[in-house]
C-alpha cells in the first residue's frame, strides 16, 4: 500500500509541476500583452484617439469565446477571464491618457480643496498638467490673489456651505471663469451661482467618493446653467477621465436623489441600528449566511465605516428629504396590522403588486446579483 | 495628413493583430491546463482524495503574484484572473466527484421531491449514484412500499406542512433509516423527527434555492438531533459536493435565522414597497446611478422576482418572527421624531454609536463591498 500510495503522490506531483508550467507561461503571455497594450496608448495618444472602443472589445470577446468553445473550454469562462484582462488595459489606458488636458495651459481653483474631496480632484486636474490652487476656509485674505485669471472654480465644500461659499467667492471671479459645485444637490447651489456669477456656470456632482482609484465609468451628473459652451471642456476633462456623463435639469436630479441618497441612506441607517438595539451575533450570523446576506450585511456595514457628518447632510439636506424620510415610516408603520394578524394573503397580494411594478428589472436584478453572488464565493 | 493617418492606423491593426495572436496562446494554454486538471481529477477520484486543497491554491497565487511583480504587472490583477481559473478548476473537479457516493448502495426518499428543491436534491442524489424515490402528495396510498428498505428520508414540503408530514411518514420508516428535513426552521421539525422516529435524525438548512448550479462552498445548516454517527454519511456527502457545513443547535439556528431571514426579508419589502408607492421613476435612477446603488436596488429587486408564496411563510414561519418585525416597525418609527425636529446632532450620536457596535465589521464590508463594485463596472 506505501509504495502504491507514493506512486500515484508523485503522479500527483508532476501534473502539479505541469500546470505550474502552464501558469507560468500565461503569466509571461499577459506580461507580452501588456507591453502591446502600452504601445496602443502611445500611438492613441500622438494620434488624440479615444481609448475606450466598445466595438473592439465586443469583438475580441466573441473571437475569444469561440475559440473557447473549439477547445473544449466554457465561453462564459473565457469571458470573464478576458472582461478582467479587458478592464486592466482600458484602466492602464485611462490612466495614461488622464495625463492629457482638454483645455492645457488653464489654472484651476479648488475652494475646499483642502477637504478629502477636494484634494481629490486637485490632484486629478494637476495629474492632468493643469495650473492647480486651493483654498482652505483660511485662505479668504488671500482670495482675490487666489482667483486671479482662473479658468475654472470648483467649489467642494459641505452642502450647508455651498451657496453661502459661492456668494463670498463670485466677487474676486474673473467674468469669463467657467463656477461649478460638486455637491450632490443641485437646485439651490445651482440658484447661488447664477445669481452670484455672470460667467459660465454648471453644477456637477460626481457620484463617488474620494477613495475611488479610478474614474473608469464613474458617473457624474451634469446640470447645466449659463454658457454650455463656455463649461464644455470641463465635462470633456471628466469624460477623458473615463467618466460617464449624465446630463440633468437640478430639479429632476434632486427629486431622483431624494430616493437614491436620501431614503436609501436613511433605511440602512434604521436597520442597523436595529440589528445594533437587538445585539445580533454578527459573526456568527455571518457563518450561517449565505453569499447574498453577507452582501446585503456588507452593505449596511459600508454605511458605519463612513462618515457620520456626511450621512447626516445628506439626509437631513432639504425640508423635502425630511418630508419624504416620514413618510417612509408611516408606510413601513402600514404593514403593523398585516402582522399582527398574521395576514399571509395580505402579505402575497402586495407583494404581487409591487413585483409588477418593478416588471422586468427584477428579472435583470436576479441575473446582475446572481453573478455577483459568484464573484464573491470565488474571493472568500 | 491622410498618408500620415493611414500610417498609424496601420501600426494599430498591427499591434491589435499582436495582442490577439497573444490571447489566442493564452486560451491554447488555458485549455491545456483543463486537460492536466482532469487527470488530477482522476487520480483523486481513484485514491479518494479531496477536491478543494486551500494550502495549494494559496501557494499557487503566492507563486503567481511573485512571478506577475518580476514581469511588472499587477499582483492584484493576476491574482484576480487566477481566483476564476481555480474556481472553475475547483468546479470542475467538484463536479466529477459529486459523481460519487459516500454510502454507496443507499437508498434515498424525497418527501416533497414533486417540488422545486425537492427535484434539486434527487438530481443531486441520483447524480451521485444513490437510488433515489420521490414521494408527492398524491402517493400516500403508496407509502409503505416508497419507504420499503430506505436509508435516507428526506422531508422537502414547505414549514407549514412539515411536521404534519413528519408524523405522517415517520410510521412507515425503517427504524435505522435517517430521518432529516431541509426547512428553513429547525427547532419544530426536528422536534417533530424526534417524536416520531426513533432512529437516527437530524435537521439540515441548506441556505441556498434550487437555482444554485454548483453546491461550492455553499452553506449548510446542520442540527443534530440523534445518533450523530448514523447521520455521519449524509453530513458527508454535501461536503462532497463542496457544501460547507455549519453545526448548531435548533434554538440557534431559528433565533439567527429570525434576523438573517425574516428581518432581512421583511426590510427589503418594505423598501421595495415605498418605491412602488411612490412610483420612482426606476429607470432614470438607474442612469443616476452608482455602482453601489444598483446593487443595493438589484437586491430590493431580487426579492420581488421570486416567489411571494416563499417570502410570505419564511417571515410569518412563527410568532416570535412576527413579534420581531413588529419590534422592527417601532424601532425605524422611533426616528420621526429626530427627522421632525431636523436632529442631526442626534443623528451623528446615534450613527457612532451604532457604528462602534459594528466594529471591524464596517471595514471588512468597505473592503468586500468595493471588490464587487469592481466587478460590477468591469460587467456593465
Amino acid at each position: 500500500m506505501e509504495g502504491a500510495s507514493s506512486e500515484w503522490q508523485k503522479a500527483l506531483s508532476a501534473l502539479r509541476r505541469k500546470i505550474d508550467d502552464i501558469d507560468q507561461q500565461v503569466v509571461d503571455l499577459l506580461s507580452k500583452r501588456q507591453k502591446q497594450v502600452e504601445h496602443v496608448v502611445n500611438l492613441k495618444k500622438t494620434h488624440n484617439v479615444q481609448v475606450y472602443h466598445p466595438a473592439r472589445e465586443e469583438d475580441l470577446i466573441s473571437a475569444r469565446r469561440q475559440q473557447a468553445a473549439e477547445a473544449g473550454l466554457s465561453p462564459d469562462y473565457i469571458e470573464e477571464i478576458y472582461r478582467i484582462i479587458m478592464r486592466r488595459s482600458r484602466v492602464e489606458q485611462t490612466d495614461q491618457m488622464a495625463a492629457k488636458a482638454v483645455n492645457p495651459g488653464a489654472t484651476v481653483l479648488i475652494v475646499g480643496g483642502t477637504g478629502e474631496m477636494g484634494r481629490y480632484f486637485a490632484d486629478w486636474f494637476a495629474g492632468a498638467g493643469y495650473a492647480v490652487r486651493v483654498m482652505g476656509s483660511r485662505d479668504w485674505d488671500n482670495a482675490a490673489a487666489l482667483c486671479a485669471d482662473i479658468d475654472l472654480c470648483m467649489i467642494s465644500v459641505t452642502i450647508d456651505r455651498t451657496s453661502e461659499i459661492i456668494a463670498n467667492i463670485a466677487p474676486y471671479l474673473p467674468p469669463d471663469c467657467v463656477l461649478t459645485d460638486v455637491t450632490s444637490i443641485k437646485q439651490a447651489p445651482l440658484d447661488a451661482m447664477l445669481a452670484a456669477h455672470s460667467g459660465p456656470v454648471i453644477g456637477l456632482h460626481p457620484l463617488f467618493g474620494p477613495t475611488t482609484s479610478t474614474l473608469d465609468k464613474q458617473i457624474v451628473v451634469a446640470t447645466p446653467g449659463r454658457d454650455d459652451a463656455a463649461c464644455q471642456w470641463v465635462v470633456d476633462q471628466f469624460s477623458l477621465w473615463g467618466s460617464v456623463i449624465v446630463t440633468s435639469d437640478a430639479a429632476e436630479h434632486d427629486k431622483i436623489m431624494e430616493f437614491v441618497q436620501s431614503l436609501r441612506h436613511f433605511a440602512t441607517f434604521t436597520f442597523g441600528q436595529f440589528l445594533a438595539a437587538k445585539n445580533v451575533p454578527l459573526a456568527r450570523t455571518l457563518e450561517f449566511s449565505s453569499p447574498i446576506y453577507r452582501l446585503e450585511l456588507g452593505m449596511v456595514g459600508r454605511l458605519f465605516a463612513q462618515d457620520a457628518g456626511l450621512y447626516a447632510e445628506i439626509i437631513f439636506a432639504t425640508p423635502q428629504r425630511r418630508a419624504l424620510l416620514k413618510e417612509y415610516i408611516e408606510s413601513v408603520s402600514r404593514n403593523l396590522e398585516m402582522l399582527e394578524n398574521g395576514d399571509k394573503d395580505e402579505f402575497e397580494h402586495q407583494f404581487a403588486k409591487i413585483a409588477q411594478w418593478f416588471g422586468p428589472f427584477g428579472e435583470q436584478a436576479m441575473r446582475e446579483s446572481s453573478f455577483l453572488i459568484d464573484k464573491l464565493i470565488e474571493r472568500f
